[in-house]
């Protein structure tokens, strides 16, 4: 039974800044982690959260607050969702229950919310970059203070984490790299350099030598050498440590010092290690190994369930509230999307799927238990997931890569330079494609908008449940070029949790037109010699504008379509309504209003459209303004960003009214 | 004297295709590779081109050629720069003269042109993921040929390379990896990576400890050992030699298996490396010493030179022609682009500048010269640039980011989520904004559409070089957050050789308000109650809209905005002009139409717009349309793509006429 009773939290009370930490005993700093533990899981049991990950760094939080001195010396979290025990010590333990609420406290570290938070995180792989250009930053203002970055064995496998460690090892800028392993990224980590970590840990294989060696040592001091030979086989010796005798020869042939493997839950073991790289000025990596999910079981045995939770409650047992619901959850866009895959996939043998360490959040997880031969999970390696699928549909498969919005923009130019330039028909199932919770660093709400800037590239978005299954099949089945389908992360409309799609005649997937659009109402005006409105849909928006208009009272009623396709637009559909008459367009779209839908209704309107009409249609487009979104519930993001059905109604009020 | 006389090509000339390499004796394949690279500079000196790298991988592509067969067999050509000895040898060579131009032979690698290019290749580092693709595909169809990819020590600096290998590793894909190593990418190669692999060139450092054994094995012999003895110090000897007696460990750890290093120009011990590995089924890299201009003096010499040269006269010397013109060129954008930052920087003693490995193709190799220490190569790291200047700028530099626009696409997130969500003063030198010669992998065309979709960025273009100048001047002096400046691969408007820039009263930087745009031609209509047209023509298209305007006859001339801010508009004047009347408006721009400056503008008048006016103005987008663009001369390609000034004026005269 994991319940969690009331416990006392008199270490933690007592902490008001990291000053403190500095005072107490080893013993206590490692009974202040168990109190912290016990907060974290008593907390996220309410407000949700990154569960697994902040249970497996108190000790190294700890440690580094003791050894060093934050705001002065500069912590960069990479991700940062890493950073709740960090929160805690630095003054915001006591906002923690309204964490990743509207207003409250940022899932994440930014420096708006405290000046302990060096620099914003959110997306994988940046903190040794970042630490790079704040060291040179340092030097060069002649300051002094250590950078340190503290990144997971997942986040390494991030390109630009490579990039800035090959850079350090040529720079030899003062920074440390606290490597945080757990050998797991979200999903389960990939790659060489995991393998070989792994090693490290298992082997410590540089022992066995130095054991032989000794060893022969040994032997030799029963029979008589000269002082020659004693001095060869001590030079042999030191050779055999300066080269060899470590665990980390990758990191210290790219230039940085390595030490470790280290027990991460040992406070002592810890600090003691940051003591000993703290004055060092070369660069150093120290090796931390730990448990995520560490000290509450049902999260050690499965980190990958309690990476990020929702609000669960503590009794009875964990596991039935977390995962176990007594019904079935309605099916989110991300569950239609990766079971519309596992259907196609048995008629297609050649459908391969890829994702970049988000098999989980994507659901992806389940394609890849049926197709584990066809699935393809490359850690947090966004250019790579993207280009590799380039080239695998050069050589005959058909790839599907599941990215959300937010990481596709780390493959813009693989999306460009190897998909789009020999129009490749790789597929994009474009995840999160609109506000989410998680704030600035997470919105997905640029990709309307770069992915119609590349030529060749079908970007489409559903209605629907069952429009999401049939534009999969679709494009699985016919599409000679890129298709990115973008969906929210969201309850799919439409679709039961039985796994029926309301709608649909049959619960088969159809080939459909995705590029024509479709007129879901026609609309009514009472204006003389007019013609109603037309509100062009996009994706999300299509429903949420059907509700907007049921709360209509006016007799004027514009028409709805469901404009599927952002690139290309219907212009044979467009025509058709210039010729008919109408003369107001209004565009809906869950992404920013630069250049995104609306500006392509706009632009063709006054190209090709001013070939059809001598007059001048009004377009007016609704979508999210020009500012980063905060965090918060996505329904009052999506009020605040003008797009919840009652604000939809408003604005179509007005405009009607004009 | 460096001039080239007529050779004999008969081993060349008897050379139809990549077969006939298989029954040639070595000799006579190293007596091809002097033909080869004779024809090379010979031909270049005709069209231009990628001299050094060729000349450099003349016997490595002759060894790949005689032991693999294309195209079955699929070689990826990391950038694809380095092809122009296999485009020869793959039935191209007699259209070496075409090379880079309209129509003619492509300057990189693409399956367009000849099934023995397995991809399209033009940006960095791509080679190996595309590889990884391509081996999945193959093991998946259960088909049979060898995938390789042929990649450069610069290559495998950028960040997508790096996690290539490292899946590579993991998944453990028949993938061969040749490792072109001439220790430069385009500048001089950074980072850990580099520098340990020129220590394995340098010291073989293995060898000593292996001699060192062997020292004391020699000695032992003179003592009485044990058996036991003996058979430890061999298990020394075995261990030693499996783990560390290889200079590639760092390959090796991350599961690749490592051969070399091998010298490059040798044929024979090229062919017998491939040979080695051609038929293991585990992932291979060959590591090749090459170097780069190899077997033409003056580019041997000076490689970063000969990198890529403009077509030169081989007679007289070629030093001279190349770069001692006998009077100096205009300037280029590039050019006043560094002296500007160089001129700032004096008084800005935090300013800092970054390149991902473009310092001479930028022209900031002379602000590198000038201010050494604030001046960092990254090598083809554009992530890792991008975000380590955010750090830079959050800790108090002014970071000034020299990118081609085509590569800053590599750092989308980068600047979304590192240096934007924090509003940071990183500028950005954003050089070959708009059409190259180089072909559809390095159009610079996307970046207005995606930096403006960026809250909070500026994003400006200058209308000539002292603009440009007044514009980084003021970026660096005053910017508060993020600013773009774009300028195309172009002489500078107004400067002249010496260095002075027409139209402004000194030589002195300004500060300007350059979110402003000015009005530079006021037009004229004899449409009685109306007001002329508007041209808001941004960047390059100011003045090739100016020197369109010269052309008209008509008595009808719209007026000429210098809209030199995208982002933001000048909104201040735009309502001026709404409220005075006018209501035709033609935007312009060297970047792609969709989502672009013309959309921005439509934006603006289908919201804010319309709150000013009550009719509905014209706006006409000219811009480059939805598809990529091929090579071929600038001139030829902006007149392509409409916008040169026949065409500009053209178009003028048809809305005006509407």
């Amino acid at each position: 039974m994991h319940t969690l009773t009331k416990q006392p939290t008199s270490f933690l009370d007592a902490i008001t800044g990291p000053a403190e930490l500095k005072q107490m005993s080893v013993e206590d700093l490692q009974k202040l982690a168990g109190e912290i533990r016990h907060e974290i899981v008593s907390s996220l049991s309410r407000t949700g959260g990154h569960l697994a990950s902040n249970l497996g760094i108190v000790e190294i939080t700890l440690a580094l607050h003791r050894v060093f001195n934050t705001p002065q010396d500069q912590i960069l979290w990479d991700v940062g969702h890493q950073a709740y025990v960090h929160k805690m010590l630095t003054g915001r333990r006591n906002r923690f229950d309204t964490l990743r609420q509207f207003k409250g406290l940022s899932g994440f570290v930014t420096p708006v919310e405290s000046e302990h938070d060096a620099f914003v995180a959110g997306h994988s792989s940046t903190s040794v970059s970042l630490a790079v250009g704040m060291a040179i930053a340092r030097d060069h203002l002649k300051q002094d203070h250590k950078v340190i970055a503290v990144i997971g064995d997942g986040g390494l496998t991030g390109g630009m984490a490579l990039e800035a460690i090959n850079h350090l090892g040529h720079i030899q800028k003062n920074v440390l790299i606290v490597l945080n392993d757990n050998e797991m990224s979200i999903s389960e980590n990939t790659g060489g350099l995991a393998l070989y970590m792994k090693r490290i840990k298992e082997t410590f294989f540089y022992r066995d030598i130095k054991e032989k060696l000794d060893s022969i040592e040994g032997s030799l001091d029963k029979v008589q050498l000269t002082a020659g030979i004693w001095d060869m086989i001590l030079e042999v010796k030191k050779q055999a440590k300066e080269r060899f005798d470590t665990p980390g020869i990758v990191f210290e042939k790219l230039g940085i010092n390595y030490s470790g493997p280290i027990d991460g839950h040992d406070v002592d073991a810890v600090v003691q290690a940051f003591e000993a790289v703290k004055d060092k000025s070369a660069p150093q990596i120290v090796h931390l190994i730990t448990c995520k999910g560490k000290g509450y079981q049902p999260a050690e045995d499965d980190s990958i369930k309690y990476h990020g939770v929702p609000a669960f409650s503590l009794e009875p047992q964990l596991s039935e509230k977390v995962d176990e619901s007594p019904k079935p959850k309605p099916k989110t866009y991300s569950d239609v999307f990766t079971q519309a895959l596992i259907d196609v996939a048995k008629d297609e043998p050649n459908l391969v799927a890829i994702t970049p360490a988000t098999a989980e959040g994507s659901g992806l997880v389940k394609f890849g238990k049926a197709y584990p031969e066809r699935f393809f999970d490359v850690a947090i390696c966004e250019q790579h997931a993207v280009t590799m699928a380039a080239g695998m549909a050069k050589a005959g498969l058909k790839p599907v890569v599941s990215i959300y919005s937010t990481f596709l923009q780390r493959a813009m130019d693989q999306v460009i330079h190897d998909v789009a330039i020999l129009n490749l028909p790789v597929v994009f199932g474009v995840d999160r494609g609109g506000l989410v919770e998680d704030g600035e660093t997470h919105q997905g709400v640029f990709d309307i908008a770069y992915l119609r800037s590349v030529p060749n590239f079908t970007v489409l978005a559903p209605k629907d449940a069952a429009e999401l299954r049939d534009m999969v099949y679709t494009a699985v089945k016919e599409s000679k070029g890129p298709v990115a389908i973008r969906f929210p992360r969201d309850k799919a409309v439409g679709a039961t949790a039985d796994g029926e799609y309301s709608g649909t005649p049959s619960n088969q997937p159809r080939l459909i037109e995705p590029t024509r659009w479709e007129i879901l109402q026609p609309g009514v005006t009472t204006k003389k010699d007019q013609k109603p409105a037309v509100i062009l849909a996009y994706g999300s928006m299509v429903d949420m504008t059907r509700q907007a208009l049921e709360t209509f009272e006016s007799a004027e009623k514009p028409t709805l379509v469901n404009a599927r396709s952002v690139k290309p637009l219907d212009v044979s559909l467009l025509g058709e309504l210039l010729r008919d008459g109408h003369d107001t367009f209004i565009t809906i779209e869950e992404g920013c209003l630069s250049g995104g839908f609306g500006a392509a209704v706009l632009e063709w309107m006054s190209t090709a459209g001013q070939e059809i009409t001598d007059g001048l249609p009004r377009v007016i487009p609704i979508a999210i303004p020009d500012q980063f979104v905060e965090h918060g519930a996505r329904a009052i993001l999506l009020d605040l960003n003008g797009l919840s059905k009652e604000k939809i109604a408003q604005r179509i009020e007005k405009v009607l009214k004009k």
